[in-house]
C-alpha cells in the first residue's frame, strides 16, 4: 500500500533551504500554499526558520512520526540522511536528487546502495532524479513536487517517467478547469515502480481516468498485469515517448535506458486494453472527455452544427479514427422536421443553420440522444451574432443531463464570450475549439470501450511435446546460433505447426534414406551459419524429380560449399501459397513478442504487421490475423481467401512455443505456405537462435 | 483586378436594418468599429438612420460613387436592387443573402439569372450565401463581413469557401495576436471565383502565407494554374474538407456539389506545390511559423530543451512528418561544452537542463543557428521555477534576430507567465504550447521548401501518333462503354505504349492469320461487355504452344459464349514481371487524373497509390512512382528491380495520352509487366471507355 506517500500524515523535508529557488524551498512552499492537511517538518542542519516554519536539525529531533521525506541534497550526502530517516521509522523517500543511474556506472551503484540501505530499514524510495507526487483529495491535499501548475481537485490521475511530460499533462486539464486527482512523475524508478503507482490509481475511487507517459518500462511484465485488472472498469490513457529509432535514441541519452521498447509498448497496451495515443495534446483532449462522460456503447456518432464547413471536418476525422455516421430513425427524422427551421439540412451532420435558437439546438440534441442508432453526439457551435449564447447554453446543457450517452461541444467564439465556455465546462460538458478535436475525443472513448468489451479469453491448452522440443533448444543453449534447419523444424513440429518432411544429410550415403523419408519432388538445402543468402549463393535447389537428380545437385552443392564444410537438408517440396510470415522475440522484462504479416514484400516494404505478447488467446491471434492492412488477401478478395482457422492455430502454437521458450531470442518461420480452406498451412523455412 | 472589392472607396449597404441582429446592421457595425477609410451608405427604403449613418432610399440617390455594395435582402427582390446598382455603376457586388444553388433547381435558375444581370452592367457577383471579405491594410481597413473575430493587421491572407472554416483560421490567428490581412469567404462563387481571389491575394505584397479551405472546385484548372504561379515566391497552404466518402457526401448536402474531389485536389496541390494540411488547428500553427518565419534550406533540425521527455516527443514527431536530426561539428561542440553545465546532454535535443539561465540558452541557440549542418532550431523551455524568465526571452530573442534560420519556441508554463509567451509572440516568434506542434509547423516549412525548389520542367515532347488515336476513340464518342481490345491496344500503341502483339479473331477462319501475327506460346480472350470477369467465366486461355491447341481453344470457347455473340482477341503471351497498374480517369474542368500502383493487392488491398494531373513532367512522373510505398518493389529490394526509365516512359506516355483525350472517361492499364533493366514493360491488359 502506498498511503504513506499519497496520504502522509505528514511530511519532513530534507534540503530545506531559504533560497526561494531551490527545490527544499520551493517543496515547502507547495504543501504550504496548497494547504497540506499534516504537519511540515523542514530539516536544515543549521536550523533556523523557513517561510513559517521551524527548522530540525535532523529528522531525529521531529518530535511526531514522519510517514514521508522529501530530499533533495546531493546524491553523495545521502546515505548518513537515510540511515537517519530509517531510524525515526520514516516509510517514504522521494528523492529529487540527480546523479545517479543517469550520470553511468558510478551512479548506478550509488542508486542500488541507496535502495539497499532504504530497504534495509523498511523503506521505499521514490526517484531519484524524479519531481515528487502530489494527491487532491481535500482530505489530504499533499503537494510534494517542486513544480508550478496549480493543484485543483479533480478525477484524473497522472502517472509519467519523464517531469516535463507530467507537468505538461496536469497543465492543459488545468488550462480547462478540470484540475487532477493523484500525481507522480517517478524519474529514475530505482525502487518504488511505476506498476506499484498504477495499481494504487486503479484501486482508488476518486481516479475515474490514468493518464500516463512513459519512456521505458523497468517491469513490463509487472505493468502488463497491473494494467490488464485496471482497464476492465477504469481507462488507461498512455503515450510512450521514442516511438522512432531517432526518439529511443534520445530516450536512452536522456534515462540512460537502451532498448526500444516501442513495439512491446503497442503490443502491451492492445493486450492490456490501454488506449494508444503518440501526441500529448490529444491524449489530454481525450481525458477531458472521459473525465466527464461516460463511454459510448457503440461507434456511431450523431452530429450536430451550425455551420457547415467544421460539420465536414468532423466527419472527415470521426470517419478516420473508426467511428460510423448514425442514420436517424423515420420518427426521430420526423422530430427533427418539426422542430428544426425548412432551411435547416436534417441528414448527418444536423445542421441548424446559423440563426437556430435555444430551442433549435435542444431538440436535435435531445432527438438525437434519444435514437437507438447514436451512441455518442457532437455539437459544434458557433457563436453568431443572431442568438442568445447563454439560453443556448443551458438548453445544451438541459439536453445533456438527461442522457447517458457523450456529448461533446465544440465552440467557435472569441474571448468576450468565453463565459459560454466555462459555463458550459462547469455543467461537466467537454468544449473543444477544433470540430475535429471533438471526433478524436469521442473515438478514443469509443476505442476505450471496444477494448474494454472485447472477447477476452485465456491462452488455448494446446497438446504439445514441450519436453521434445526442450530437449533440443536445451542442446544449443549460450550458443547464440541459429540452430541448424532439422531440429528447428523438430521443435516446431514438437509444437504441432505443420512443417514439410525434412532430413538432414552430412555425406553422400545419407541421400537414399533421406529421399526415402522425404520423397519427391523434394528441395536440397545447404545448412550453415556461413551461408546466409542461401538462394543466391546456389545453396538452394527446387523441383528435385528423382533419385538421379538429386545425387547431381548433392554432388554440385557439396563441391561448390566443400570449404565450409556445412551440413545439407531434404525437405518435402510443399506447393506455393499464399505466403505469410509468423516471427518472435523475447522480449527480455515481458517474455516474448510475436510478429505477424504477408510474405516478404509486405513485411520488410510496407512494414504491414502485428506484434503481440506471447502466448496468445485465440481472440488475440485472430486480432492479429485482421489487424493488418493485407488481411483482404487472406480473407479472400473476390473469392480465394486461406483456411484462417488453420493459420490461426498455426500462430497460437507459435506464440506458446516463444512463451514456453523465453531463451529462443529470434525465431523466424518464413515463408509459411496457407492454402484454401482445409488444408493445413506449411512453415517452409525456419530460423531459430537460442541464447 | 479586385481593387473594389477588397480595396472599395466606398461601401453601401442593401438591407441595412436596425435590428442589432440583422446582416445589414452587423455589416455596417463592422465596417464603422474597424475604422473604414471611405464612406459607409446604408440603403434601407424606409430612410431614417442606422447607428451614426443617414440611410438613402436607394442607391441612385447616394450622391457619391459606390465601388462595393453588401446585399442581406431576401434572394427574390434581388433583381430590382441590382438593376439599380448597375445604373448607379457599382463595381462589385457581395451577396450574403441565401436561397440559390444550395436550395435546389429554382435557386440554380435564380442565380444564373442574377450573374446575367449583374454582368450586363459590367458588375461582378461575389457570393451568394457568402460571409463577405476583409482587409486590414491600414490605408483601407474593410471589414465587410457580418462575423466577429476582430481584424488586427498581419500577413496571412485567408480564402475559404466554408464561413465558419474561415472564421475559425481567423479566430485561431487572431489568438496568437497574429491578426491576418485579407479574408474572403466566398460561398456559392456563382461569378467571381476562388482563383481570382487567391490571384489577387499572390500579387499582395501584405500578404506573406495564404490560407485556403475549399469543400470543392468549380473550376480546378484555372486554380492550378494560379496556385502554381503563386507558390514559386509565397507559400499556399490548403485543406480540402470532405477527404473520406462520408465527408464528401456531407460536402454536397452542404453546398450542392456532388463530385468527390479529394483526390484531385491531393494532386492539384502537389502539382502547383501547395502544402496540404487535413487538420486545421495544425494548419493554423503552420501559418503561424510561416508568418514570422523564412523558410528552411534543409530538413535538418537542431533542438534545444531543458526538460527530456518533450523533446523526446518532439524527436519522434519530427521524424515522422520527414525532418532528420541534425549532428553538430567538432567546432560547435566545442562551444557547447564550453557554454553548458557539466551535466547538459549534447546530443541533440541539447539538453540544457532545468537550471540552464539566459546565457545557456543563448550559447545553444546561437550555436545550433550558426552550425551549417542545421536548417532550423526547436526551443523547448519549461519554466523551471529556478530560473529569470524575462532574461532568457531576451536572450531567445537576440540569438533569433541574428540568424536568418528559422526558430520556433515551445513553452510550458501557466497563466502567471504568459507573459513572456507574449513577449516572444511580440517578437516575431512562433511559439507553441506542446513539442509536436514545434516539430510539425518546422516540418511543414520544410516541405513548402522542397516543393518549391524541387526540379520543375515541362512535360517532355513524345513522338506519338494522336491523329492515329483520334480516329479510333472518335469511333467510340458518346458510346459509354469499353471499347474493344483490339482497338484499345492500337490506341496505346499508336502512343507508344508498349503492348503485346494482338490480333482480332471474329471467326474460325482469323484463326490462321491471327495466329501468324501474334505466334506462340499466346492467350486467346474473350472480349464483350458482356463477360465481365473474363477468367472466372473460362474466357481466358493462356500457355497456348500450337496451331491446334488455338483452334480446340477456339471452339471451346465460342461454343461457350455463343449465346453473347462475343469478339475475340489473340494475343502474344509476355513472360510475368512485377506487376504494375496506371489508370486514367477523366476529371471535368481540370483535364485529366493518372494513377500509378503496384500490381492487385497494392492497390485494392492496400491502397498504395498516387494520383497526379496529366500530362506529367519527367520529375512527376518519377515523382509518381518514388512516392508508393511499395517504391522498393521496383528499385529493387536486395538486387533486382525493374527498368524504371522504361517505366517512367511508360507512365509519361499514358499521362500524354488522358490528356490529349479528355473524352477519355476511364483506361486501365492492368496489369503492365514491368521487367529487369534493358527490357521494355508490357500493357498485357487494357480497358479504355469513352465518354
Amino acid at each position: 500500500m502506498l498511503d504513506g506517500l499519497f496520504k502522509p500524515r505528514s511530511v519532513a523535508i530534507i534540503g530545506a533551504s531559504k533560497n526561494p529557488f531551490s527545490i527544499g524551498h520551493i517543496v515547502i512552499k507547495n504543501l504550504a500554499e496548497y494547504g497540506f492537511q499534516g504537519p511540515i517538518f523542514p530539516i536544515n542542519p543549521k536550523g533556523g526558520n523557513i517561510r513559517s516554519f521551524r527548522c530540525y536539525k535532523s529528522v531525529l529531533d521531529v518530535p511526531e512520526e514522519i510517514d514521508l521525506v522529501n530530499i533533495s541534497i546531493k546524491a553523495s550526502l545521502l546515505p548518513m540522511v537515510i540511515k537517519e530517516c530509517g531510524e525515526k521509522g520514516v516509510k517514504f523517500l522521494i528523492v529529487h536528487s540527480a546523479g545517479f543511474k543517469e550520470v553511468g556506472d558510478e551512479g548506478i551503484k550509488r542508486e542500488r546502495e541507496m535502495v539497499e540501505l532504504a530497504n534495509s530499514y523498511g523503506m521505499r524510495v521514490y526517484g531519484p532524479n524524479s519531481q515528487g507526487i502530489q494527491n487532491s483529495d481535500p482530505a489530504v491535499s499533499v503537494y510534494a513536487n517542486f513544480t508550478f501548475v496549480p493543484m485543483n481537485p479533480g478525477n484524473v490521475s497522472i502517472v509519467a517517467q519523464g517531469g516535463g511530460m507530467g507537468e505538461m499533462l496536469k497543465l492543459h486539464l488545468y488550462n480547462v478547469g478540470l484540475g487532477h486527482r493523484m500525481y507522480a512523475s517517478y524519474g529514475n524508478e530505482c525502487d518504488l515502480s511505476m506498476p506499484e503507482i498504477l495499481e494504487y490509481y486503479g484501486q482508488d475511487e476518486g481516479s475515474k481516468v490514468i493518464m500516463m507517459q512513459t519512456e521505458s518500462f523497468k517491469d513490463p511484465k509487472a505493468f502488463l498485469e497491473v494494467a490488464s485488472k485496471i482497464t476492465p472498469h477504469k481507462p488507461i490513457l498512455a503515450i510512450k515517448s521514442g516511438r522512432t529509432h531517432e526518439g529511443s535514441v534520445a530516450v536512452s541519452s536522456h534515462t540512460g535506458t537502451l532498448v526500444d521498447q516501442a513495439a512491446m509498448a503497442t503490443a502491451m497496451y492492445r493486450k492490456a486494453g490501454v488506449v494508444e495515443f503518440t501526441d500529448t495534446h490529444q491524449m489530454v483532449k481525450a481525458a477531458i472527455a472521459f473525465s466527464t462522460q461516460e463511454p459510448p456503447k457503440g461507434n456511431r456518432i450523431g452530429m450536430i452544427t451550425n455551420t457547415g464547413g467544421p460539420g465536414i471536418m468532423a466527419v472527415d476525422e470521426a470517419i478516420e479514427n473508426g467511428l460510423t455516421l448514425a442514420k436517424w430513425s423515420a420518427k426521430g427524422l420526423e422530430r427533427l422536421k418539426e422542430t428544426q427551421y425548412a432551411e435547416a439540412s436534417l441528414g448527418n451532420p444536423v445542421d441548424v443553420v446559423a440563426t437556430a435558437g435555444p430551442d433549435h439546438y435542444f431538440h436535435a440534441m435531445d432527438t438525437l440522444l434519444k435514437e437507438r442508432g447514436t451512441d455518442m453526439v457532437l455539437v459544434f457551435f458557433v457563436t453568431a451574432p443572431f442568438v442568445d449564447l447563454d439560453a443556448i447554453a443551458a438548453k445544451i446543457k438541459e439536453a445533456c443531463s438527461a442522457s447517458e450517452k457523450p456529448v461533446v461541444v465544440v465552440i467557435e467564439t472569441r474571448e468576450l464570450w468565453y463565459g459560454l465556455i466555462d459555463n458550459l465546462r462547469k455543467g461537466g460538458i467537454p468544449v473543444y475549439e477544433f470540430a475535429e478535436d471533438g471526433s478524436r475525443a469521442l473515438a478514443s472513448m469509443a476505442t476505450y470501450a471496444g477494448l474494454r468489451d472485447r472477447k477476452k479469453e485465456a491462452p488455448p491448452r494446446l497438446t504439445v511435446k514441450k519436453a521434445g522440443a526442450a530437449k533440443i533448444v536445451k542442446k544449443y543453449a549460450g550458443k547464440g546460433e541459429y540452430i541448424p534447419q532439422v531440429d528447428a523444424f523438430a521443435v516446431l513440429q514438437a509444437y504441432g505447426i505443420p512443417v514439410p518432411k525434412v532430413a538432414a544429410i552430412n555425406t553422400k550415403k545419407d541421400i537414399a534414406p533421406a529421399a526415402k523419408k522425404v520423397g519427391f519432388p523434394c528441395v536440397l538445402k545447404v545448412d550453415s551459419a556461413d551461408v546466409i543468402h542461401k538462394s543466391d549463393e546456389g545453396g538452394v535447389v527446387l523441383d528435385i524429380a528423382t533419385a538421379k537428380a538429386l545425387t547431381a545437385a548433392f554432388d554440385k552443392m557439396s563441391k561448390k560449399f566443400a570449404r565450409r564444410k556445412p551440413t545439407y537438408v531434404l525437405m518435402e517440396q510443399k506447393p506455393a501459397g499464399e505466403e505469410i510470415i509468423v516471427g518472435a522475440t523475447a522480449s527480455p522484462g515481458l517474455g516474448s513478442l510475436v510478429m505477424f504479416g504477408l510474405g516478404g514484400i509486405f513485411v520488410e516494404v510496407m512494414k504491414d504487421v502485428m506484434v503481440a505478447v506471447a502466448p496468445l488467446s485465440r481472440p488475440e491471434a485472430r486480432e492479429m490475423m485482421e489487424g493488418i492492412k493485407g488481411y483482404p488477401v487472406l480473407a479472400g478478395v473476390r473469392g480465394g481467401g486461406v483456411d484462417l482457422k488453420a493459420v490461426e492455430d498455426l500462430l497460437l502454437r507459435v506464440s506458446k512455443l516463444a512463451a514456453d521458450f523465453p531463451e529462443i531470442a529470434e525465431m523466424d518461420l518464413n515463408p509459411i505456405f496457407a492454402y484454401p480452406k482445409g488444408k493445413k498451412p506449411s512453415a517452409v523455412d525456419v530460423r531459430i537462435k537460442v541464447s
